[in-house]
C-alpha cells in the first residue's frame, strides 16, 4: 500500500477542477487523493457581488463539495489550513496534520487593502459567502433603521464602493437593481439613497476597451451611481472615508463602505517560505513552485506571465479552472511515472463584466459585446463554470436561466 | 353648508372602525368626516410580534387606509398630529391645522419604559411597522455578523426579551419558530443562540389562568427559551441589561434587547390638558372625555373600568374596535340631534395568546383552549379584525389561512 498521497488545498475553481479531473483520470489504486477545504461547500467567487447586493440568495451561489466529488476516489476533509511544512511534506490544519507526496495549493485570494488606514476595521469586503451575507444584511439594516429614525441620519443610506475594477463595477450594477427594491421594502424615498464609487486610477475598469468603459459608466450613471474617478481613498473611518491627498482632502460620510479594489494571494504562501509577490508565486511552466517539484500552485496564489504584454494574467476563475485541468494531467503523469508533463497555456475566451441583471459589457472571442447579448454571454460563462466542474446536473441545479 | 366637522385621529383599530361605521351610518350631506393618520396605511398592532421576529412579512400586516375608506364620505389626510387645542377646537398637525366640531382621539399607545435607565437608548420596542422591521433586520444582521467573526462574540446571538406579558410571550413564540430558520440561513449552530425572557412579576402572563401559563412556559422552555421570572430589569446598557436589586445585581450580555413589557396612552393626551393616568383618560359611559362633550377618546388612550373586578380593562384591539362601533353610533346621534347616546359595554369574547405558528393558549367564551385549537382560534380572531373593518375582501387579501 504505497499509493502516493495527493493533497489538494481549497475547493475553489482551481482545487475543485483538479479534484474532479483527477477522479476521472486516476484509478482507485493509483493514488490517495485528499481535498481539504474550510467549508463543506464550494462557492462561486464570481457571483459574490450578487449575494452581497442581495439580488441573488447566497445559497444559489454555493453547493456542497460532496455533490461533485467521487468519494470512492477523493477523501474530503473540512478543515482550516494554518501552515505548510515543505521540508517534511506536511500540511498543518487546526484539526490536525496531513502528510503529502504531492501538494496542490489552491487556497485562493485574500482582500488587499494596500495599507490604507482603517479599511480593515471599517470597510466590508466581498470575499466569501459569510462576508457577502453580512454586506447584504448591513445594507438592509441601514434602510430599516433609517425608516425608524426621528432625525434622519443623512449618510445612513450612502454606500461607498471602493474601486471601479471588475468586482466594483459588477457590484454597482447589482446595487442599481437592488436599491429600488430596498426603497419599496423599507418605505424609503429613492432620493435619500446615494451610491458613490471611488476609484484611484484615472479610469474605471483599467485595461478594458475605452468604448466599453464609457458604456458601463454611462449605464451606471444613468441609474443613479456617482463616480469619483482618479480619487484615492486615504483613510476609512467610523463615519465614512477620506479621499484626496496632502491638503486637498475631503470626507465622504457613509454608513456603508465596501472595499472592492484589490486582492492578493494567500498569506500562507509567504508564511510557508515560498518566494512571492503579494502572495502570488511565479510558477514554472508545469504550474509548480520554482525548485519544488512536489508542489503545484494554481489559482489566485499563482502568477503566470502573459508573454505578449510581459505582464501577469489577472487572477480569474477561467484561468484557475484551466490550471486545474493542467495540474490534474501533470499529477497523473507524475503518479504513473510515465508520459510527459504539459505546459500551461491559458486559452482566454474573453471577459464579460455584468452591469446588473440584464446588461453587461465584454470582449468575447475578440469581439466587443454590450447589452442583452453581453448579459446572456455572462450567464453562459457562469453556467459553463458549473458545467466544467459538476456537469449538466449541476447546471440544472444552480445555473442562471433568468434570460430576457 | 354648515355640516358638522368630525375629525378622527388615528387609523388604528378604533379610529378605522369609527370611520368605516360612520361612512355607513351617515349620508354625504350630514357631516364632513376627516381621518388623519401618520401613515397612509393601517397596521395590525397585534401582529407586530410576527413581523418583528421575521415570521410574517410586514406587508402582510398592513394595508392602505384607502382600501377600506369610502372617499366620497371620508377625507383621508396623511399627517402627524402635534397637539390639540380644546378651547378653539383645533387639531395641530405638522402639515397644518384642522378645525373640528367633534373629535375622535384614537392615536393608540406608546411604549412605556417606567423610567428604567437606558431602555429608550438601548432596547428595541415592538411599536409599529418601522420598529418591527428594524428588530427583524437587527437580528438578521447579528447572525450574519456572527458568521463572519474570527473571534465569535459570545453574546452576539443572545436575545433578551423584557417582559413575559402578552406581547413578550407571543414574540417568544415566533422567535422559537424563527431561530432554526436563522441558523440555517446563516450557517450558525443552534447552540450558539440564547433567548432569555426577563419578567419582574412573580409569574409569566399575569392575570392569565395559571394552568395556561404553565402550558405556555413549558412549551416555550422546551423550545429553548430561558425564563427569568420575578427578575426586574434595573438598567439597559450598550452591552446588555442589568437585573436584580441593591447589591444582588447581575449583568446579562446581549446584542439584542427587545422591551415588550409596557405601553401607555398617547403623550398628546397630557399635553392637551386631559386628566389622565399614563396617557389614559377615564372616559364617560359614552366614551367622551369628562366634561368635554365634543371629544371622544377610544382605544389605548381611553380607560374603562371593569366593574366586576374594579380594575381597568387592558387595552386591546377587541375593545378598541367595539369602542369604535359605539363611538360611530353616538356621533350619528349627535350629528342628527336625535336618538339616544349609547353606553359602552365591552363584550369580551375571549383572549388567545399565540405561541408560534401552530400553538397557542386562551380562554374563549369562558373555555380554556390550548394547542392547535387555540392556534386556529387565534387566526380567526386575527381574521375577524380584518372582517370587521374591511369585510370579506380584506380577509381574502390579508387573512391568515396557514392552518394545520
Amino acid at each position: 500500500m504505497n499509493k502516493p498521497k495527493i493533497v489538494i488545498l481549497g475547493a475553489g475553481y482551481g482545487g475543485l477542477m483538479t479534484a474532479t479531473r483527477l477522479q476521472k483520470s486516476l484509478g482507485v489504486n493509483e493514488a490517495e487523493i485528499t481535498l481539504i477545504n474550510k467549508n463543506d461547500y464550494h462557492y462561486e467567487t464570481t457571483w459574490l457581488h450578487e449575494a452581497s447586493a442581495g439580488t441573488l440568495h447566497h445559497d444559489r451561489a454555493r453547493y456542497k463539495v460532496e455533490t461533485v466529488i467521487d468519494r470512492s476516489k477523493v477523501k474530503f476533509v473540512k478543515g482550516t489550513v494554518t501552515g505548510i511544512d515543505k521540508e517534511n511534506k506536511v500540511v498543518n490544519l487546526v484539526e490536525g496534520d496531513y502528510q503529502y507526496d504531492f501538494l496542490v495549493f489552491a487556497l485562493g485570494a485574500e482582500s488587499e487593502t494596500f495599507g490604507i488606514k482603517g479599511l480593515k476595521e471599517h470597510a466590508f469586503s466581498i470575499s466569501n459567502i459569510n462576508s457577502a451575507r453580512q454586506i447584504r444584511e448591513h445594507i438592509d439594516y441601514q434602510f430599516a433603521t433609517y425608516a425608524t429614525e426621528e432625525e434622519k441620519r443623512e449618510d445612513r443610506l450612502t454606500i461607498v464602493v471602493g474601486g471601479a475594477g471588475f468586482t466594483g463595477i459588477e457590484f454597482l450594477g447589482e446595487l442599481a437593481n437592488r436599491i429600488p427594491e430596498l426603497c419599496k421594502e423599507y418605505d424609503v424615498d429613492h432620493n435619500s439613497v446615494r451610491v458613490i464609487c471611488v476609484e484611484a486610477a484615472p479610469t474605471a475598469l483599467p485595461g478594458f476597451d475605452p468604448e466599453l468603459v464609457d458604456y458601463a459608466v454611462n449605464h451606471l450613471t444613468s441609474r443613479g451611481i456617482e463616480f469619483k474617478i482618479g480619487t484615492a481613498i486615504k483613510e476609512a473611518t467610523e463615519t465614512g472615508i477620506i479621499v484626496g491627498k496632502d491638503e486637498d482632502i475631503e470626507e465622504i460620510k457613509a454608513a456603508t463602505v465596501v472595499w472592492a479594489a484589490g486582492v492578493r494571494g494567500s498569506s500562507l504562501i509567504e508564511a510557508a517560505g515560498f518566494e512571492a509577490m503579494r502572495g502570488r508565486v511565479k510558477v514554472d511552466s508545469n504550474l509548480r513552485a520554482p525548485g519544488q517539484d512536489d508542489v503545484f500552485i494554481i489559482g489566485d496564489s499563482s502568477l503566470v506571465i502573459n508573454e505578449e504584454v510581459n505582464r501577469p494574467y489577472p487572477p480569474t476563475a477561467q484561468i484557475a479552472m484551466q490550471q486545474g485541468e493542467t495540474c490534474a494531467k501533470n499529477l497523473t503523469v507524475l503518479v504513473r511515472g510515465q508520459g510527459e508533463l504539459e505546459d500551461f497555456t491559458p486559452d482566454l475566451k474573453g471577459t464579460v463584466c455584468s452591469l446588473g441583471e440584464h446588461d453587461a459589457i465584454g470582449v468575447v472571442f475578440g469581439k466587443k459585446v454590450t447589452g442583452s447579448t453581453a448579459s446572456f454571454m455572462k450567464k453562459m460563462v457562469d453556467n459553463r463554470a458549473l458545467f466544467m466542474i459538476g456537469g449538466p446536473s449541476l447546471v440544472l441545479k444552480k445555473g442562471k436561466f433568468n434570460i430576457l
